[in-house]
């Protein structure tokens, strides 16, 4: 049971975890913060919380549990106000998308709070974004990975895990470099390919005939090229190494398969499309 | 009405028609022809077609509609087995996804059926294939393209779009090259993208935690992948200088942005991402 949430950037995430540890009874009073008072009133007219504070630190204190659910930047200068407004014992934790921005963050910043501070990613989410935008149930049977440091305290971690189980997740655990990695190339890298698809698509002389002439796949396809541009920026920035990377391995990919193409390789090329196939089929 | 419909390769495209054009009374008689037997007993077990004959010359005697609605590399072949099979009034068509390579085979190979022969593009499927994947209505508000030659007479581009207005579709005509050029930006580059990325995903040494780890959107973003290899071996192949160029223009925007990334420039992805948005949220 937490006894006062705080949710530092009252969103798609925010609000949804909110929503759901309310309908379960499993919080008695929420408490949102966020630069916007617009959106704040909104979300308590939603349901969402209780009431706000654009006062990050006011909003925080008296909180037991924290959740910094404010896009990948903005999360250091989350730490930075409420270090010396949370209460003594009152559990911070994060929703970021990349991990070793924000565990940086909170080592140099958090200091004697970082034994309370757990690092933690739900793996869940739509392309839409803000509290209008959050829905029940969002995190169900969805995934949530914690990187915690070897400064995270037992008890910290045991709370968070959970408040994410209670709203119906999976937890998981994982070294925060390997978080990183792998989500750049299972999330990261396909919001790079499908924005830089539609710019491209967007750039041509045909623009308008390109979309009338479309089917599903493309729509699908292209779904993801409308989430949050901020959020994004944040995430390939905050996670550069590994996106840069991700992209690379795969333009050099492209290229070979270009090559073929133009040269005329069916066996290469058949024998590609094969692979990726069975790979597709074996985990959808 | 159509008399006796044969549909020379009888999967998705091919089966769906012959669903819709039966249910609506539209053909009084299917024939279905293909390489393989087995798929043709199915056809006559789901009542997509009335009978069938393997092979195809003898498949398209006395049909007054053909529809060609093999893989792409194997229309040429089709054509020659039938020229001098088929009646003299009878109306050939196809539904081939490029429409250079299939206008080519037909100058080189029909002679004097030319004037009767309309190419056709129902920009319509599903990432399953082969008759059992075939169903009503999967031409409702999609559209089909025609790109008839100078030798296309207008009686048989008349009965080809009634026929496919008849099943829900909307029929355009278009430049040959231009269609090519269109849909090697709006759905083979995709197609590309899609399969290669789930390559490169399959190929890495963390590929069953990439799997675990993934969210609706690559799911959705890779669903493509699924899509039939030899068919889309065959597309690449026969638009081999539009898909390569398509492949090309986004790979060096995709260099471009990971570009940026390294170098921590978040005023020009942000600036990429938010004009990918506009575009997607315009015409979604």
């Amino acid at each position: 049971m937490i006894r006062r949430l705080c949710i530092v950037g009252t969103g798609l995430i925010g609000g949804s975890l909110a929503r759901d540890l309310r309908r379960l009874g499993k919080v008695a009073e929420v408490v949102g913060s966020s630069r916007h008072a617009a959106n704040l009133e909104r979300a308590v007219e939603l349901g969402v919380i209780d009431r706000f504070d654009v006062d990050v630190a006011r909003a925080v204190a008296g909180a037991d549990m924290v959740v910094v659910a404010v896009p990948l930047g903005a999360i250091p200068g989350v730490f930075e106000r409420i270090r010396d407004a949370v209460d003594d014992d009152a559990i911070i934790t994060d929703v970021g998308s990349v991990k070793g921005s924000v565990v940086a963050a909170a080592c140099s910043v958090l200091g004697p709070r970082l034994p309370r501070f757990v690092p933690a990613h739900p793996i869940a989410g739509t392309e839409h974004f803000g509290v209008d935008a959050s829905i029940e149930r969002l995190f169900e049977r969805r995934r949530v990975i914690l990187t915690p440091t070897t400064e995270t305290g037992a008890d910290a971690l045991e709370r968070v895990s959970r408040m994410w189980e209670t709203v119906g997740a999976e937890v998981v655990e994982m070294d925060v470099t390997r978080h990183d990695e792998i989500l750049a190339a299972t999330s990261h890298l396909p919001h790079m390919l499908a924005y830089t698809l539609v710019d491209v698509l967007g750039g041509m002389k045909e623009r308008a005939e390109i979309f009338r002439f479309s089917a599903g796949g493309l729509r699908d396809f292209t779904r993801i090229a409308s989430s949050d541009p901020r959020m994004w920026r944040d995430i390939c920035l905050a996670n550069r190494d590994a996106v840069a990377e991700a992209i690379e391995r795969f333009g050099s990919e492209l290229d070979r398969l270009a090559g073929a193409i133009r040269r005329g390789d069916g066996e290469f090329v058949h024998r590609a499309f094969t692979r990726a196939k069975s790979v597709r089929d074996e985990y959808s």
